[in-house]
């Protein structure tokens, strides 16, 4: 491992923190830059993904959409107060070419409701494609291990 | 960032992570260690930070205070024997000044009662001061997601 | 800490996360090879350590132990299947001589049942020695924090 893997694990863990801060403490305007501007985000389960099902439970394409969909959550999220959150681990990261960085994490997600209950919401895999030049997802799938959970109305993963 | 970025980033890590060993491995009396010798711990939840009430669940100055505090821990806790397991994810590095490094970082804690009951006891953020000369907690706050806890008994988290 | 216990750190994170999405990921043969060929790999609970009892839960010496486990554990878990998610958090790293690294970490593990359940499967302590010329485990202790689980047919921790 030369020093240049130091800094490229560094500066990922940097990035998987700040996504996860953003979106903890409510600051979901922010999460649409962590993409590149056509960057892609996916919710999947681990049996689609196994199975090789093209189904995903979220697909957004381009800043642009990742925005609506803030947008379509703030609205609905009225009704129902909440917060995440996001614990990330084991992170893997390896050069997938001169321009692009691949990452795998393991993540787990706690659900906070206004009434002071918490619940282990979501626990499943990032795997990332994330661009060397300004460190933004291009593609972030999040493999979710278990089907059973809400997303409708769901804070990003 | 440059190496000296990574450098405080592994020592904060490191630093976060002797914390939550002593703790664990019920070193409570290493805990006031961690702390400069004015230096303030205390636990409130994200509610109250929202709304700026100054009210904190916990406050403790100074390792005489947080002394004191173990000690009244070690008396009472003979009667409910427990430990915890510490979780701490996305660490967040900055510089503050020459001085001072600040770092946030997510944690998740679980009680593990003697009859070997589990249970998610509090998730939340640290959001810390250090002391870049020696590395210790010029200032700790503990921001717990839900006020359903009882902070009475806890042993530090 | 200088340069050299960096790159320490960070490979010693690398083989826990390599570890962990190996065995996330069901690649149960690849798990041995994480281990010397001498390797040894022990479960046991903080209470028969704090004890000294020396009855492990389980207890697995050298590669072929360890084949041999997987192997019936694939033949048992036709009837139950699940999976885990591992947490490695608070990673603490160093030299115990020229030749071994020693390393302390917390984890947790999810369990999810192929019905969409998941719980609080097991939390507690990775007590590590590694080789410092290969990166594998010279040994490997889970410290769990409960006694209350049952291992007879779960995959590695």
């Amino acid at each position: 491992m030369t020093v240049t893997n130091f800094e490229l694990r560094a500066q990922v863990e940097e990035l998987h923190a700040r996504y996860v801060h953003a979106l903890d403490t409510d600051q979901l305007e922010a999460w649409p830059d962590f993409f590149t501007e056509q960057g892609r985000y996916r919710i999947t389960t681990a049996e689609n993904e196994a199975r090789g099902l093209p189904l995903p439970v979220l697909y957004a394409e381009g800043r642009a959409m990742l925005r609506d969909r803030i947008a379509s959550l703030r609205h609905a999220n009225i009704y129902e107060p909440q917060h995440y959150r996001h614990m990330v681990s084991a992170v893997l990261v390896e050069r997938e070419s001169d321009r692009v960085i691949k990452s795998t994490a393991n993540f787990l997600v706690i659900r906070i409701m206004d009434n002071g209950e918490n619940l282990l919401f979501a626990s499943g895999r990032y795997v990332d494609r994330i661009t060397l030049a300004d460190m933004k997802y291009e593609e972030r799938v999040v493999i979710c291990d278990s089907r059973r959970f809400d997303t409708l109305l769901a804070i990003p993963l």
